[in-house]
């Protein structure tokens, strides 16, 4: 099993605070750009791995979709997501997306925000998702961009002429990535972008988009620290088809 | 047109005594992974993108290809390849790739070693490339990494402690770099990994590979100053189909 930080208790509190979990999917820069490549979601099943508080599974049931299966390792987010949905069409399930078992069922569209990385067998996963979804069926995912989870200490330098600059080391050597990011310890998945690609190539997915993710200028504009945002951008968003 | 510096005499000069140039394609780290990106070229016409001194047009042919073009900018790079090579089957034209035409010319391989990073205008130069490839065909090319060319300052850095990173910044702002390389002043226009593929995808293309060069293990050991080329990877290798 992965590490479920998420029901660490410090981690959970933290994360509870962060704007993607008090505001929603409005609080999570990154949804427009992610948004622009879920199709027209009426009539769909749609799985979400690593739900969190269910916030999209609800926007999917708003917007038409007839079935939706939110998947977490975390009970705490699992209570919370029960807690804000009342609707019979969304069922919550506990799983490790390590280990993840999609037999016989068969989803239109499969959505996992900022969870994969923390995945260890992403073949093993995106297997069990290739094999859930229909033919012409949509993955669409983010996770931490891979020059965000390289760096041995990945915090911005300041250098004497007041350059800030990110610090790229160990971008090939793929393996876990430990960080203090809310809470001690927080175990992440580095891989290269090419390994994200080629690992849905291989499975028989064909490559829809791909997004370096940062933040745009009208964001800038209302919160002018996100500027440097876009020196190294902080996600990889992917749209792929079965 | 773009700026031709291969013909500016102090770059030649240079480039003339690099290992690629000197050994041909043996001379290339990132050769055998380009390589085994190729299909079985037995019968087939083949392209290439900014072929220098004609190495690669002369083992396409070794290895049965029955028409090559090979495409420059630079005049010397051509006399050197006239010279270098007595085939029929090889004809060599000059071209800027940023105004490239190849109507009616029909090929099932296009390739570009380490050229198309050159190129401002990339959407134009590939869409030149999609209609000249027979479909199914295949275009196999490698650019300097973005990674690479992002920088303000391409150049290592060393901290207090010894600790060497790659100092990435504008990453996301696409555009030219200039930079002193066998010359001053060598323009290259960076773009992000994103827009390489997604580019290919509106073209119509559809990926099939995806590499971030590094060094392997065998190269670091004959060569240890080698090793530092996998903290941040010098090329992308990208293999695409029509």
């Amino acid at each position: 099993m992965s590490q479920n930080i998420y029901d660490n208790e410090e981690f959970f509190e933290g994360y509870s605070r962060l704007a993607r979990s008090v505001e929603g999917l409005d609080g999570a820069l990154e949804w427009p750009a992610l948004h622009a490549l879920l199709p027209d979601l009426r009539g769909l099943k749609v799985v979400d791995l690593g739900c969190g508080f269910g916030w999209f599974c609800r926007w999917v049931r708003q917007n038409g979709a007839v079935h939706v299966l939110g998947i977490d390792v975390s009970e705490r987010m699992l209570a919370r997501s029960r807690a804000n949905t009342q609707d019979g069409a969304i069922v919550y399930t506990r799983a490790d997306l390590e280990h993840l078992e999609l037999s016989g069922k068969s989803f239109d569209v499969a959505y996992s925000s900022l969870a994969l990385h923390y995945v260890e067998d992403l073949n093993g996963c995106l297997l069990e998702v290739y094999r859930s979804l229909v033919p012409g069926g949509s993955l669409i995912f983010s996770v931490e961009h891979p020059m965000f989870t390289a760096p041995a200490d990945p915090s911005w330098v300041v250098d004497a002429a007041g350059r800030k600059t990110w610090p790229i080391d160990g971008y090939l050597d793929e393996g876990p990535r430990s960080t203090d990011w809310l809470a001690k310890g927080v175990v992440k998945h580095h891989r290269t972008l090419a390994t994200y690609i080629n690992t849905l190539l291989r499975l028989g997915f064909a490559i829809s988009h791909v997004e370096e993710w940062g933040p745009t200028e009208a964001q800038i504009a209302s919160r002018p620290n996100l500027a440097d945002e876009r020196q190294r951008p902080p996600f990889l968003l992917v749209a792929a088809r079965r």
